[in-house]
């Protein structure tokens, strides 16, 4: 059944590793220096031929187009990048869009969104509704947007949709979620179950995300962390688009993406789960390099070709 | 005569001031840690639009390739990042090369050359000579090939042709300096006299930049500091090709640029100094963003459009 992972996915793995002995080593690291080490994730992903980049503001919202060579500029990826609301940026999910946007043969959007904790949940859902709307108002249908994110950027590509039934409007036409961060409670088996296999996500990690999105009044969440906006394992999911989740078979929040997957699975939606042995969170970050996260993005085209409007 | 820095030169500046608040207040960062913070250079420069990227490896040193829509692909940059030849990489002057080589209508190979100080002097020169041999056996003429680079790459932008001649074949056509670091023994005036408007540069950190590169015994450097190869400020400039040098007239570091012009005037070298008031270290970073960085590639393109072979 499982294969070693490939040197593409240790890649990836070796660089977890190094930030989690950095972090080991200097427990004072600030925010400041945490956004600068965890901009080094590109460094994962090799730089995808034939694309192009342009810097643009959507629906207010900055961010970077990622231009394939002959895409439909009428398809488009939005794309919320991970870090924990708190780091990463478009910078450093730019090759990973890039590649996804390339195999979808669509065009990608990656924001800038509002980071925490200087700005607090709902801030990045707004922001990602905000960009969502842009679209459209430039001619963009609905149905040939596809949110996409990993980590909590995969919780910000359901909780877009989510958001945008509540406040009304058109959905996007498909949901693609690598390794979503969904659950704020932190209840997940595989937090325990993956601690020793992961290389990087850690609870005290998650504790000092949770704090820093949803607020901290000493005596917990200042936001309620079931939320649904939040936490999408508490939402209603009645009517939600066909949705793509995977998660690396190592990764401890690989039970947030199985559990999402069968509340989805309940409320009818179109559902694919893909969880692969042996891999690190968000393992596609590791395309281009001829491994999983290639043969990822590729089944990814497929479903995507199968959904696609029109 | 000078006008107030545009906001793109601010941007830079900003940044800068930034990476000296964060180095002031923790005086320990390590080698780690610097990498992780100048790699945000990159973030001073837009995405250029209409230009895609390539992994590759040449001649041995791994790099990427800046390849504009429309670029004549026989005509290259190979372009030297800056960092103290101890930190910076190809990413965090992709951006920066690929302005340059769309100005100039061609391709340009960014190295990821050996740093120190795990790789004292000479490795950075003999990475570069063996990548420009590397374009040759590829078919590329000498003649169309421009060394580029900034700071410390912008040393090695002049001591790969000065290698070359050294130990024999052909040169490059051209050479692009942006504000070049040459003196290993902190001789130049403006270290002193523009201590108090550079953003970033300090005598202290070109020290430390020195131990790295050049080796420490304790008592100074293990290379003598007027070696020419790392110190081009003491080679023989007979036969120099073409060079264009700039410098902001705010930064330390200005009295280099200054020097080798003079210099290289004394030797017969075609040669052109350009230095923009008010200005930091590697203006051009700023390119993109409608100011004195893109007029300064537009002067550059003009340079190289005159000099081209053929």
């Amino acid at each position: 059944m499982s294969e070693s992972p490939s040197a593409g996915a240790e890649t990836l793995r070796a660089l977890y590793a190094d930030w989690s002995a950095v972090m080991t080593a200097r427990p004072d690291l600030d925010i400041r220096l945490l956004r600068s080490l965890f901009d080094e994730w590109h460094q994962a992903t090799t730089e995808p031929v034939d694309v192009s980049y342009a810097e643009d503001v959507v629906g207010g919202v900055p961010g970077i187009w990622a231009l394939p060579a002959g895409a439909d500029r009428g398809q488009v990826v939005l794309y919320t990048h991970g870090g924990g609301f708190a780091v990463g940026s478009a910078a450093s999910h730019r090759k990973l869009a890039g590649h996804l946007a390339a195999a979808l043969g669509a065009t990608a959007f990656v924001l800038d969104y509002r980071r925490a904790p200087e700005h607090p949940h709902p801030a990045q859902v707004d922001d990602g509704v905000a960009a969502f709307r842009g679209l459209l108002e430039r001619g963009i249908a609905a149905a040939d947007v596809t949110t996409a994110g990993d980590s909590a950027g995969g919780n910000l590509a359901i909780a877009i949709p989510l958001a945008l039934r509540e406040r009304g409007g058109p959905l996007p036409g498909r949901v693609v979620a690598f390794s979503p961060w969904l659950d704020m409670t932190n209840s997940g088996k595989t937090l325990e179950a993956n601690a020793d296999s992961d290389a990087l996500i850690t609870v005290p990690l998650l504790e000092g995300m949770i704090a820093g999105v949803l607020g901290d009044t000493g005596a917990g969440p200042a936001v309620d962390p079931t939320t649904p906006l939040a936490n999408p394992l508490h939402a209603d999911l009645a009517g939600f688009p066909p949705v793509y989740l995977d998660a690396g078979g190592a990764e401890a929040l690989l039970d947030d993406a199985v559990r999402f997957a069968e509340r989805a699975r309940v409320a009818g939606v179109d559902t694919t789960l893909s969880v692969v042995d042996g891999l690190q969170h968000v393992f596609p970050f590791a395309a281009g390099r001829g491994g999983e996260a290639d043969a990822e993005l590729a089944a990814i085209a497929d479903w995507y070709r199968a959904r696609r409007a029109g």
